[in-house]
């Protein structure tokens, strides 16, 4: 805050309370806010009602639990009063900004990620122990997966399936499951839907979730009987892909670079045009966060970066395939923390 | 957007966007947003891997994909050019809100509830209809569970428990599974723990999904075993409170009348001090949303309001209480949508 004249620092839904103070705000209309004024004492504002919920720890922050009646915003400005630069949590609700901006007319606002981003961003060898906990978990669900039925159940019913296995597996909270099958798999970011998986079709599944915190995200392939060899072919060299992308991931290259060594490899292929976004992007206590892996992000990787590597075919109204783990820069070079097999699984 | 001088509207996470297109923003970094200018045609700016989830709809918006490498922000700026008055959406984050600023350096902003709220808050026949549908289904979860074990297992098993009937019976989302055991109760809005669930407790189940679009929840409390005195007689003195705060809110009737209406019950009852929270929430495509049910709020109930009516009572350290229904305001006088038994059940 010192460094770039933040008078104050403001955080309620999103990932940087629970990185500060291991609160997590509930995302309601009832405000929660920290409010961390530089050189002197943190005080979470709090609904009264969730106060109880609140694992308190004097040494890091104070707690101020508001009530029905009174005003939150109130609370908020008189212990920033008087800053000039406010940084708010990247999340924040629009309304609770804008009533903000209203009671400290004269503070520029920024995001608190300038404040918070370049300590989420590199992880330490706890917060690395605990993505490579939760990539364990989804390794273990892909793995079983290969052994289960597929055909004619429907998306919905396979990523019912995913989820439970997320919390069953010690996840706390599934984050999404990705169940696109045939057609469906050219959507990247497809909704599991009522159609039945039937013989033929790829099936990609892209499941995360979060435990103590901190999140997985794999992508793995299935395909229902022998694929045919348009499949496999661009599958190979979706491998071929994402081999590339993961071992120019040393530290020092920049994000874009590694964005490139993967696409480059699908260009060679010919299937450049249907690689439609970026490789990868930065996962911690959020599912998606700094570093990006794309093209025009020229930041060089550090020791501690952790991302996903995830480059994907699309062929609208036909098939997609996408492959995809979390990597960590550390010095001796990229270290995978997913390590279930990375063939496309032939499945019934 | 006339009335209140609001030049262009500009919807992404949260409801007012699927409300007014269908479409569900996915809450990433990624920004999805409509851009609704005053007198022009709708755009919804998306991105390029998430516009195959898009169900075009001509009549009501068009839809430009961005590219990984493009500034959805100056797509946004370009179609709200040259207006000074922009109403964005409540739940917007930050990061996008102060991006917008930026770039509408002139622009004065004002939450997108100006203009969405006095449509939203309104519901019309097939709306009720919805929600009937979706209390339908937690009713039914709350009556299975009177037959259902509770003593032994962990609040997070039965929370589980309540997910998945949630899911089951047809809600394609479950929002919050509040089980809160023993003196967890006492808590209003407590996390299920590891706690094992024994007799002598109090077990407060309050729950809610989404169903097509709009949102069930309910609050349905259990004894293991028979309740001393102290908390049947609680109990029946907050069935009492609920009921007259149902009773209370018919069509005319300020919110904070229908507030006070339930805690003068909880007053004459002597428990006025432990009911430390609103007597409830409007709800429909949010779990909480316009009316408000609270001190202050003298808003009128009109025809079509639909909101909770949840008087609590909570002991810090020992247990808590509380009681919930959904509830439209009709010309004929206040309806309940759910019709689960309210006694205390006893369970084993």
């Amino acid at each position: 805050m010192d460094e770039i004249g933040v008078d104050a620092l403001l955080c309620s839904v999103g990932p940087d309370l629970p990185y500060l103070t291991g609160y997590e705000a509930m995302p309601l209309e009832r405000l929660t806010m920290l409010v961390v004024p530089r050189g002197s004492e943190a005080v979470l504002v709090v609904p009264r009602l969730e106060a109880p919920r609140v694992v308190e720890r004097p040494d890091v922050f104070g707690v101020e639990p508001w009530d029905e009646t009174d005003d939150p915003i109130r609370r908020v400005v008189d212990h920033a009063r008087g800053a000039r630069s406010v940084a708010i949590g990247d999340q924040t609700w629009a309304r609770f900004v804008l009533a903000l901006q209203d009671a400290l007319p004269d503070a520029r606002f920024c995001p608190a990620s300038a404040v918070t981003g370049p300590l989420r961003v590199v992880k330490d060898a706890d917060e690395i122990e605990a993505l490579r906990a939760a990539a364990h978990i989804v390794d273990e669900i892909a793995i079983v997966m290969r052994d289960r039925p597929f055909a004619g159940r429907t998306e919905r019913d396979v990523h019912r399936e995913l989820v439970e296995r997320m919390l069953d597996g010690g996840h706390e909270r599934a984050n999404f499951a990705i169940v696109a099958s045939g057609p469906n798999a050219a959507s990247p970011h497809h909704d599991p839907t009522d159609r039945r998986i039937k013989p033929g079709d790829v099936v990609l599944c892209d499941f995360g979730g979060t435990r103590n915190g901190y999140c997985s995200d794999i992508t793995r392939m299935f395909h229902v009987g022998e694929p045919p060899a348009e499949v496999s072919d661009a599958y190979d060299a979706l491998v071929v892909a994402q081999e590339a992308g993961v071992v120019a991931a040393t530290v020092g290259t920049p994000c874009e670079a590694v964005d490139a060594a993967a696409r480059s490899a699908l260009v060679d292929a010919g299937l450049g045009d249907a690689f439609v976004h970026r490789t990868g992007h930065g996962i911690g206590m959020e599912a998606h966060e700094d570093p990006y892996v794309v093209t025009g992000n020229a930041t060089p990787l550090a020791v501690g970066h952790a991302f996903s590597i995830e480059p994907g075919v699309y062929f609208p109204d036909r098939w997609g395939l996408r492959l995809e783990d979390i990597v960590v820069a550390l010095p001796n070079g990229p270290e995978r923390l997913n390590d279930a097999p990375r063939d496309l699984a032939i499945v019934g």
